[in-house]
């Protein structure tokens, strides 16, 4: 018999269906047995009457283990008493078809590394199965908007001939007879397309830091989704396509699962007004600064601290959760951020803030040729190895700006979730290769 | 003022604009300039009359370089003679945005190797941005159908913790005080994922082969494209996913992209009837062997001859671009694929052949882990490095199977390329890591 998903039940009261799944939990009492079904879509009560002597159903109900994959078919029944959408299932056959081992290795009370090690019983749960439903629906939307836009889906190389970008943080690979080394973000393979003439660029792939962070927000590799749009009139432009986008997407999100994230992870999902606000760095610093926040170091940026305060005051007064930090220091920016022309000190660039977290890295890059490799010398960049990525800029480049978003920050942020461990289908950290 | 696109400029006839783009070619006559201006959706041609004294568009048309960034404003006309859509601008404003170095480093004669060097200005070629274009509205139909499908968009890692599938292609990373390893396929995750309750995971992503090989068909780095469904009843579900999604695909490419391909690249694209035919493995060898065939090696399997030589018969005898074989030996499969009850010398497998080339591999898997350990035993692989792969397997992990597809030889098929270098964006070999 073909499947019925259990979100269809509704519709086939009366009738005889077949649905696949794991047996969730067991109630095995003197003269009934409960059983619940989960699928990916929801779960039902299974309800059978123990006879004398017992069915092959009820022996099969009493000796299966809980997250055995089975096979249920019986008749669906109104019942208003049943929690489980008000009906239920009365078997008629049970097929067994592929049984697991008890007892289970982990429960709701194992913690987060544990949970990891067993990742895949981990997302049996359907609050931790929702995020990567959400996560289909974030990326489908985002899709949706950058195509609406005009923009090229382009998959950028992870392996890079030089450690241009900054060789600290890299992974080498050995590579035939030579080494390579893995992407840390797409930024010089990105502007090379705009500068072969893609107008819009965009990508949702790997990234890979070799740093041995272990915060919540830090993975040795993450999914980054990484914008480049050619022709801008400035870096308004760039904040425009990400705050629009993310309007979307919070959109599609609510639409379609905000009832499931409200229930399951008790977090509400907001769909910003636009514009979002705009602070500009410098007075953001004079903000806190009156708060008596005191930056530990790189005078100019903002630690941690500085953006929870930053975004809860943003909240306070506005009641809006995102807020762009714009116009940095060029002493905190790479040195192929665009500077201001009246004032060579600050730069065309963004930081956005959700909820007290940083969640993208923006900026207008510096087009020309010349001005370019001034800024690389004046920041002390060995330009030897940038030699192609430099090149690339004496034939034509347009203006063009961008940005780096992390996904699983993203993740993390909008389903109120403690880590990027829990929002990052199998993790990465320093001490984490496996499963 | 605001950009109005190439495409667009029949839509302005009498009005003023601007576009935005490249110098793509300059007539300079004595009493005329000819330009013509490309940008991404097309080209127009500007036509200046020249005065005496010069104008400043005149001096700027006459000094600009072939390929410089330029904006030009001016009106649209009506003009039955020009070739270009039957419209000039005649502009009377030219910015050069960004001017290019001349002269340009290749032509329209440059071998692929030089193009690939400069790659950025080989892209700015109308036939070769197309490629890209087309690229993003197959994934987009991709993802589209695998939505509807009902499918996760799942990001599987690529640093592993060993080197499991097969060590000697892996490329390895030092990897803090250890080493990982790359992944050649998303394969053991996402059946860990089908473990994990996903019902059916879709993943597009970079995957990594350390083999040294040169055809116009392999790459150190390509993008997969990846199906794993959970609850098939046989690997006749996945080849049905796979043709349906490709039907999809050839159908929003030939709508949005036909003319555009016919023009520039010279090839008609077909939309295939459903469903391709099928041919069990050991009539493919039959069929083959009577036309003379010999296969070299790998008893049991084609090579690339062999299916050249396969494709085209069925295009003779059936008109048909696509063939599925199917039923490989199991002992040209690796150990997880699903053996035949009858005949576990034969696999629940299939390959997938487009006009003479491989595009997919794909099977049904072994869910049950004692024949699961069997298998792998009896071919000789060690389990150890599999242990948490095995492992998940114990828990009820339900009837499975999946495919893996090839984005840049899907493109390279679909548009008649000579090479996967032409679709990918910055192709990755054993002897090319730049740009």
């Amino acid at each position: 018999m073909p499947r019925t998903l259990v979100k269809d039940l509704a519709a086939h009261i009366g009738e005889r269906v077949t649905v696949y799944g794991w047996i969730n939990t067991a109630r095995l009492q003197r003269k009934m047995q409960f059983i619940v079904l989960r699928d990916h879509t929801g779960m039902v009560q299974v309800t059978n009457k123990r006879t004398e002597p017992p069915s092959d159903v009820e022996e099969a109900l009493e000796s299966t283990s809980i997250e055995s994959a089975v096979k249920i078919s019986g008749t669906v029944l109104a019942n208003p008493v049943v929690k489980l959408g008000g009906l239920e299932l009365v078997p008629d056959s049970v097929e067994v078809v592929n049984a697991a081992v008890a007892p289970l290795p982990i429960n709701e009370q194992t913690g987060i590394d544990q949970r990891l090690e067993w990742r895949f019983l981990d997302l049996r749960n359907p609050a931790r199965h929702l995020i990567f439903d959400v996560q289909t629906t974030v990326e489908e939307a985002m899709r949706e908007f950058a195509y609406g836009e005009g923009a090229t889906e382009l998959h950028t190389p992870k392996f890079m001939g030089t450690a241009s970008e900054s060789g600290a943080e890299v992974f080498k690979v050995k590579y035939f007879d030579r080494f390579a080394y893995l992407a840390q973000s797409p930024q010089l393979y990105k502007q090379m397309a705009v500068s072969g003439g893609i107008d819009k660029v965009f990508e949702i792939g790997p990234v890979f830091r070799a740093e041995p962070s272990f915060t919540s927000r830090h993975a040795t590799e993450f999914i980054s989704i990484d914008v480049e749009l050619a022709w801008i009139d400035g870096v308004e432009d760039v904040m425009s396509f990400e705050e629009r986008m993310l309007a979307r997407v919070l959109a599609a999100v609510a639409e379609k699962h905000g009832d499931a994230i409200r229930e399951l992870l008790g977090v509400e999902v907001v769909v910003p007004e636009l514009p979002f606000p705009r602070i500009a760095m410098r007075e953001a610093i004079e903000l806190l600064t009156a708060q008596g926040w005191k930056p530990e170091k790189n005078k100019g940026d903002l630690d941690p601290e500085g953006e929870r305060s930053l975004s809860a005051l943003v909240r306070e007064r506005h009641g809006r959760e995102f807020v762009f930090i714009t116009d940095f220091p060029a002493s905190v920016r790479p040195f192929y951020h665009m500077r201001h022309a009246d004032d060579p000190t600050l730069t065309h660039s963004f930081d956005l803030l959700w909820k007290g977290i940083e969640i993208t890295t923006g900026a207008q890059r510096e087009h020309r040729y010349d001005v370019l490799v001034k800024q690389a010398e004046e920041k002390g960049v060995d330009t030897g190895p940038l030699a192609s990525y430099l090149t690339s800029f004496r034939y034509g480049t347009p203006p063009h700006g961008g940005l780096g978003a992390g996904l699983s920050r993203i993740l993390m942020v909008m389903l109120g979730l403690d880590s990027i461990r829990e929002s990052t289908f199998l993790f990465r950290g320093p001490t984490r290769l496996e499963p």
